[in-house]
């Protein structure tokens, strides 16, 4: 029975507040557009995938949570609220992607305010189920570039935690270990939130998946001296030539697979691709704060005084990209706008 | 004035237990050989060359811990105490150095107990003083490799905290600071011991040299986007042919060095060298328990029955090194061998 990330019930969103994993599973009931962009803003849901249901789920939100006097009043106060959401995180495009789909039906036309609630929350609804129908098809589609008893690397989550369910990269590494095709998952811890120790490890932990945690500074020493196969990871945003914005540290990792022969996938839906940028250096990388790296479980690590450099995600080039896994099949990092234009 | 990391009085080894830094600042006072043989392996005390000197003063605590009967007497005892204190901890090459040195002294022609007494307690006390001197000999060797307002990554702690004073990669760092070639540092916390946040970034606060705390994952990120000059770090151990033990993730470092065309520069003293051992092959690597990597602040950041790797060390080879700062001048990796075999 896989954990579910977020839902939608009784005109509310619930959210599994993952600041809290692995010790406590606890929901935030977001009854409010506000209530749903702190959600996003804090972290407390994350995962570009789950971040653009949670944006869709705040959209049906705004338009249950005023009594309008207009379809017209409740068509402006939907437009700022897709506004405001989308100011919640810079990075991952699936937010501006679901509210974009959002705004489709919002900007449609309709009898009534009640229409388009309607319409809305089953919008949403939508985005909610496809999600983790294509991540299943991401998974069986990854799965094939694995051999039997392989060792991967992943980074970060990019789990059912970080998608409405099953996962992308994680997808990929339960659809393969269903077939047999996964020895054991090195997962790096991925300071400072630590998703990885966190997250993934509990997910695997929970499906019995073996794994081993490492710190995210072991990766080369084990890719050197354990038989790894592959790295797979997410994505926050993908550019339209193939260069990828995912978790601080994959850029790393993609020099470091390079340096030793092993192929990196990144494991995203197409929903990730952002073909209105045309390569990485278009892409906002978000700087968060200091303390989320002076703190660990509240307490200091550091001098408190200490100047700290934060950087979210990083880019990596397509060229250290093996291929790019989406719901649609393989693709090759330079081919990756095809799905997107197919659609 | 600098924070001492070690010093002799009274007949005891005061060793400053770097595990309490930089909330506490206190000295465990070792009376007895298996006091500092805990202090080495529970890593109150750290770093190749105060390692060294740590168990220096561990065989003149051997020399008075005990009345011998006679001199045959005492001379097995200290036999067994540097066997003993040589298992502490099996990768840092300067424990069995400075063990040797001992004895040597202990192997030697004496009066009696009194007088191997003083000579042990003599050379323990060189041991130290030179270790500093070397350190600020080696901080003004490597000074010279950098220009003016550098940009200098560092890992773990090579710093006044891991040798008897001033510091290995630190201490070129401190002598360059001098010299108006630092811009800032670059930090990497080091997992999972932190020894980056806790130790470098407080020495580097003390001293008011310019630093920015990152965790490891963002190396390459910033290498990429932040102009870095130089990499540096010391080395618990140095093969015959150049290859380099140091803390886990300084082989990562190395790739994404290579990959930036930033230079990578190991510093160390000359006892540091194995010429023993012909490459890195035949170097140790410690795994130390899971615990140490699951736990934070005593706090688990992972579900508790994780799986973990937790190699210490990892190996650099000499071909990802630019050149290698000893007491004795600068030197390629494959030209290392000859200050070691001037002594």
């Amino acid at each position: 029975m896989m954990i579910k990330t977020l839902y939608w019930k009784d005109n509310s969103a619930y959210i599994l507040n993952q600041l809290l994993l692995p010790g406590r599973v606890t929901y935030l009931r977001c009854r409010t557009v506000k209530d749903v962009y702190r959600a996003i803003r804090d972290m407390a849901v994350r995962g570009a995938p789950a971040i653009g249901v949670a944006a869709a789920f705040g959209m049906a939100i705004a338009a249950i949570e005023k009594d309008f006097k207009s379809l017209a009043a409740m068509k402006a106060w939907l437009s700022r609220a897709a506004q405001f959401l989308g100011s919640s995180r810079p990075t991952a495009v699936n937010l501006s992607w679901a509210l974009k789909r959002m705004s489709a039906v919002a900007d449609a036309q309709f009898s009534g305010v009640d229409a388009l609630r309607r319409a809305l929350i089953a919008e949403s609804k939508k985005i909610y189920d496809e999600d983790i129908i294509i991540n299943r098809a991401i998974g069986d589609n990854g799965a094939r570039l694995l051999k039997k008893d392989s060792v991967v690397i992943t980074h970060c989550n990019a789990g059912a935690l970080a998608t409405a369910g099953y996962g992308t990269a994680l997808g990929v590494i339960r659809s393969a270990f269903k077939q047999g095709k996964i020895k054991y998952v090195l997962v790096d811890e991925t300071r400072p939130y630590l998703q990885g120790a966190r997250l993934t490890a509990w997910e695997l932990m929970k499906e019995r998946i073996p794994y081993k945690l490492i710190t995210d500074n072991m990766a080369g020493y084990l890719m050197k001296t354990c038989n790894v196969n592959a790295v797979i990871v997410g994505a926050d945003r993908i550019a339209a030539n193939g260069d990828t914005a995912n978790k601080i540290g994959t850029y790393s990792l993609s020099i470091l697979a390079k340096h030793h022969g092993i192929p990196l996938y990144v494991a995203a839906p197409t929903s990730t691709i952002d073909i209105h940028t045309p390569d990485g250096d278009g892409i906002v990388i978000e700087e968060r704060s200091a303390k989320e790296v002076l703190c660990v479980n509240k307490i200091f690590i550091a001098p408190k005084t200490s100047e700290v450099r934060h950087p979210a995600f990083d880019v990596t080039p397509a060229g250290l990209i093996r291929a790019i896994i989406t719901e649609k099949g393989v693709f090759a990092p330079s081919g990756i706008t095809k799905p997107a234009e197919r659609e």
